[in-house]
């Protein structure tokens, strides 16, 4: 078992105890809640909020050990995991590895626009748009650097858009009163989609009801904008040229790197062709989930990224795989049960889409707030999340933004 | 004004408003609650439970410009100082820059021995004793490092013995089930104090409890013993020598080393001279508060380097520039208000001395857990790390045990 992510976990959790020795294997120590992370990386919300420690997670599982290291390499036919120190056998193996940003070939812009996959990233785009923000006072009342208050949101699927509305928050409300010689609600947040509409995967509706909030809230909301160059502090697009001390690359994402490398044919999201039961073609012990696993859906379309999908097929491999350990012979293929799909655009504003029903406004915001809460692992998360929104909610004050590390000298 | 820890923000809160142009300086955006970082550094809480952004502190005071700048030097007689990129000019300054670690002549052991002072410190330590537990994990059942779960912390004072009662009960308690190859209960936690009793500057009787009190929850306490030298997860004392993958310096403070500069007469701790109103020899305009002025007390003692002293200081010297701003000519000396110490053991465990009252155990530990939330600046932190104890005390379950960042093969 690789990767302690939605698809992992719900592994470990649909599989019955003490019928296997489970491994779990993560490069990192939790496990992370990234449809919250947005709020990470706008000072919303803490680390620990969002993250919770695996061990923590599986402490009642004797059954499963779980150790803290990177996969290296994986020899599918000898069925062996190469660790940074050492080998682990195995008898099967689910490939729930996750993915990362994905830069569509240009690996050299995730320098000047981070993405937004991991607590470190949250944490540097945090930093650093607090500390553009710290710049500008202490350069004023001289002329500031140009675009410092310039804030550049690359893609309009669901955190971008959650990024942008998060973001305008921040500047207009939050810290609105903290400065003295800058205004901080002249920040400009662009928000750039290369499609014709936002949340291309909702229905327009509710796209155009997205755009039109976002809008109101003061993003600039820019559609058909592709971009062609970036580079520090500058962005080139087909509709001009931006500086902004801050870009965010929220356009896409791809499979773990890792898979490219197992010799299985991938689409260019580096998603591997798995049988009907998620399993590898020529490997019936070895599956792909989650991002990881190229699994067709209604409509010539693909099962998406998201966390439900992943949990899905997370349980329906330890289904599969208890059937062989049991050896019983029947192969079921892995059927995607949609719940819809939502993003919350600001405060008491979000869209919703649950089977045939469409949502927009406050109320699609509290079912929002109310499945991202009942997700949320743990809940100790629970409790802190609610009181962290809470209190935004109340006071638009987050107590989140801090700059673990801000030596005054540290340039963005 | 110069530092946003304790003093600076006591000078800050008690200024009257509107009153001057206060400019307050700080090369970090938060305020730190230090007495609480013990807990950060064991993962009993999180960044933003013990930090506070001082704009938001601030934001009511429209008098007040906060720079997130560190000093580079200051010029007494014109009245200047230096910043990274800017000089400011001032009638009145208050240095507030508090204390770094004290190494006492060995700035080598740094990269050994972390301290506790910022934010950082205390991530790091958490990182690397986290990081120690999963590397036995991972190379189990091999023969780990040697001391791979030995962790020495380095002085007897409030610190030290907040971090090792801390450390224990996270081996002990928190970490019990969490691994299926080593035993976390077997890890050793040394308490090294040169000094022949625990607490120093508490009395006598409550020494002996707090060692009683950390030996019987799992702490080796060594008495009398004095470092002769750290290098990497090495240790040498008088007693012999130790192997530690984690090594803590809990032993000394010393001030900024800006102040050593100002040409000041200053003891060996850093602290400068100062007149009994708190203002520097020759510049009735320039104060030094907090663990920057070396104050004479009772007893031929100092005022100690406590949060209290300091924000005591701040308010004295905010009176005193307020009467010189006014033409008043009377010169008040500083006179310190003891409010009586107190350190935490352990869970339910603790010492306090409050005037003659001299208090151990369960009931110490509430009014411990009552000053320090009463204390902690912000509702909401309050709330949080109440919640967080709450959490501690009922399930042995600190949520905030993540790595930020921890790729599999990072080493300690």
């Amino acid at each position: 078992m690789v990767g302690a992510g939605f698809g992992g976990l719900a592994f470990c959790q649909s599989f019955p105890k003490d019928r296997a020795e489970i491994t779990l294997i993560d490069r990192q120590n939790h496990h992370l809640f990234q449809p919250l992370l947005y709020q990470l990386a706008t000072a919303g919300l803490s680390d620990s909020d969002i993250a919770h420690p695996v061990r923590a997670i599986l402490s009642q599982r004797r059954d499963i050990t779980v150790l803290l290291d990177e996969v290296q390499s994986i020899d599918l036919p000898k069925k062996l995991l190469q660790l940074s120190s050492t080998q682990l056998p195995f008898d099967y193996l689910v490939l729930a590895l996750g993915g990362v940003t994905n830069y569509f070939g240009h690996p050299e812009w995730e320098e000047h626009a981070p993405g937004l996959k991991s607590l470190q990233d949250a944490n540097r785009i945090r930093s650093s748009v607090l500390l553009a923000f710290e710049q500008a006072e202490n350069s004023a009342p001289a002329q500031a650097e140009a675009g410092l208050l310039n804030i550049v949101v690359i893609g309009g699927g669901a955190t971008g858009v959650e990024m942008a509305g998060s973001l305008v928050e921040l500047s207009r409300h939050v810290l609105r009163r903290d400065f003295r010689r800058i205004d901080p609600t002249q920040a400009r947040i662009i928000l750039l989609e290369g499609g014709s509409r936002l949340l291309p995967a909702m229905p327009e509706k509710l796209s155009e009801y997205t755009r039109k909030t976002l809008e109101q809230m003061g993003v600039e909301v820019r559609l058909n904008a592709t971009v062609k160059s970036i580079s520090h502090h500058q962005i080139e697009t087909n509709q001009g040229n931006l500086e902004a001390a801050n870009i965010i690359w929220a356009a896409g994402v791809k499979a773990n790197p890792l898979l490219a490398k197992l010799g299985i044919p991938a689409d260019p999201q580096g998603r591997v062709e798995v049988l009907p039961n998620l399993s590898l073609p020529g490997y019936p012990t070895i599956f792909a989930i989650g991002d990881n696993a190229r699994v067709p859906w209604k409509d010539k379309k693909l099962v998406p990224g998201v966390s439900p999908a992943a949990m899905q097929m997370g349980a329906h491999a330890a289904q599969e795989i208890l059937a062989q350990m049991e050896s019983r012979t029947r192969q079921k293929p892995f059927i995607y049960w949609d719940k819809g799909s939502m993003a919350t655009i600001g405060r008491t504003h979000a869209v919703a889409q649950i089977a045939q029903l469409k949502l927009q406004g406050f109320l699609a915001w509290v079912a929002w707030l109310g499945v991202h809460l009942i997700f949320l692992v743990g809940f100790r998360n629970k409790l802190s999340v609610l009181m962290n929104w809470g209190f935004s909610y109340l006071a638009y004050r987050p107590g989140a933004r801090i700059i673990p590390n801000s030596p005054a000298h540290s340039r963005i």
